[in-house]
């Protein structure tokens, strides 16, 4: 009988909880160090907070939208509740504001690091999330816009992601346009409407507005197609000075990243709770899943463009990488030796019971490789 | 009036919880991958568990020694008790048996990862603990023995720390001794009195076996030195069989590492709960700080021996490693050019602010370099 089969309780995990199983767990440790090791080389600082903060910490500012997706726990030191980190942006903008508020702007940290989730019942989704991102503090203009959203890009290059497309979006356009024009009675179903992308009833509701707001969402699509639409629009007051600055955001991303898929949903405004000005979300174009996402918002006080990609929907839309091959060895090979091959890129499996034919170990062992006679050999 | 001391308390973060700031996570990331590097290369194979898991799992078998150690959760979906693991091994050790069940023995497997501990209240240890591990699963031999102790000091030596030694110990043999041949009323006296290695209340309590525990505790020391005074007692049954056991690891740890700093302690046996046989301790000899610890014990039903490195740990007892020197580049250099630096192993700060001088700007970002005129020089 199989211990599964004995102990089913102890082998069940909670959902949305998951073991990575050799091969998949290397290849989300490689693929975090190749993402932090892009960041790094474009000067991003790495920094680490704990996974645990006292929770007045953690839920304050941006981090009070996500309070009830986190779990909390009572410090028996202090008797005050801590939780658990359910996003980390809020942890790096405290980290800026406080532990380096006298390093010199712009500040460039990066990090990356497991958070936790409380969930939506009955949905299989993920409850741990891998998030590795950066965020630009300091500076409030699209040459930063453009450095965080073509960084990202560079990322998802290193682990050789393709068919990628940068959903871009500037929810104060539409809000601010809504804002100063409806009365406040009718502005929640005219944004459902909106949020629905239903042009009959962004029409009915819609007012002195439905047109504008109409011809908005008929601009949704490629970038420069978007915006050469959205200029024959009259836009005034801040919602002009949103699109001007989507217009400048996008021709700086063009500069460093002219091949980048870039496209523009000038309606979107759900799920950017905290966002001051330009927001992204990341698609794989094959799965429609999100690569990551970020925006601009403010760290406390200070401007800040951040990014965070999530390594196991980044893994999923990765080519796979190789895994080391193995080559069994006796063993007594020496230092020297073993350093040979692992240098070559091998992963050493050394014998244990002495008695045992090699070349029956080395594939009961999955090996690729033995090594015999003072040579390797593939198996 | 700075941040910090509009917000104290946000600012704060509990005690045993702490931000690593650029270098520190640097540095603590660069430690864990040249570890797990190291078990790569000698076939161990990653594996990543989540860091939540059903209390009843995470506290079954080895784990139930670290109950009061554990934060609790309540799952919503089943309204099932969860914790946060407080250590990696019992989860190891639950994807030996039930994930990778039918996989070959040996069995060798790596993790990394961060455990949270309750804490003892009022001490200012950490509460949040990076591990980065091996369990070598299924065969119970002094070869597998060494290879973990010899593997564990491979990992130092790849990041260049010296002044390490290897503090061994069989926690069967004193225990046995003690459980063959004194009354169990008298038992817990002698055995505080062993761990205090007072030799004169040994004396007392230590009845008929008074004699061969004094010179147990005298024997303590450089491994050979030990095994020769040990060799001298008269040992007997699983007592002897514990001490044969011991001898034979030592020497096949000899034949991988002749050069590691080995000591033997006889008599230690506290803090070792669900250990079957050898014990090992790493220590600083400058800090006396423990870097890592393992031993053999039971997977679930399988022998097993593993070893616990504490990345923490082994970074103040590193010599420091070498940050990446920072360019101040143009706005506009080209991606080839910037590869370049960055295969030179630069890390490049972008200008955002066109109108600054370039020189000020590179100096006040902290720069060390700066690319001009086509050219890079030190600032």
């Amino acid at each position: 009988m199989s211990l599964y089969s004995e102990r089913p309780s102890i082998a069940l995990l909670p959902s949305g909880f998951a073991d990575l199983l050799p091969g998949e767990a290397e290849a989300e440790a490689r693929g975090i160090a190749t993402v932090m090791e892009t960041f790094s080389r474009y000067g991003y600082e790495r920094v680490r907070p704990p996974l645990v903060e006292f929770e007045a910490s953690l839920l304050s500012g941006s981090g009070s939208s996500l309070a009830t997706q986190t779990f909390r726990l009572m410090d028996p030191e202090t008797h005050r509740m801590m939780a658990i980190r359910p996003d980390m942006t809020t942890q790096i903008a405290r980290i800026a504001s406080v532990r380096l508020k006298d390093v010199a702007r712009p500040l460039r940290l990066s990090y990356s690091g497991s958070c936790i989730v409380v969930g939506n019942q009955g949905r299989e989704a993920d409850r741990q999330i891998s998030q590795a991102g950066i965020e630009l503090i300091g500076p409030d203009s699209a040459q930063a816009d453009a450095e965080v959203v073509a960084l990202g890009a560079k990322a998802l290059a290193a682990l050789n992601i393709a068919g990628v497309s940068f959903d871009l979006s500037m929810p104060g356009m539409v809000l601010e346009l809504v804002e100063q024009s409806i009365d406040p009675e009718h502005k929640d179903a005219l944004l459902h409407a909106l949020d629905r992308k239903d042009v009959s009833a962004v029409g009915e509701l819609g007012g002195s507005i439905a047109d504008i707001l109409k011809a908005m969402l008929g601009a949704t699509g490629p970038a420069e197609q978007a915006l050469d639409k959205l200029a024959n629009l009259e836009f005034s007051g801040s919602v002009l000075a949103h699109f001007e600055r989507l217009r400048a955001s996008v021709k700086a991303i063009r500069e460093s990243a002219p091949q980048l898929h870039l496209t523009i949903d000038p309606v979107d405004f759900r799920g950017w709770q905290y966002h001051t000005g330009l927001c992204v979300t990341i698609f794989s174009t094959h799965s429609r899943e999100e690569l990551g996402r970020g925006g601009r918002y403010l760290a406390w006080d200070e401007p800040a463009c951040g990014l965070t990609l999530r390594p196991q929907a980044l893994l999923r839309a990765a080519p796979k990488g190789s895994v080391k091959l193995r080559c069994y060895v006796p063993a007594k090979l020496d230092d020297q030796q073993l350093s040979t091959l692992h240098d070559e890129g091998f992963a050493t499996v050394s014998a244990l019971d002495g008695a045992a034919d090699p070349m029956v170990e080395a594939q009961r062992l999955r090996c690729t490789h033995i090594w015999k006679d003072g040579a390797i050999s593939a198996l």
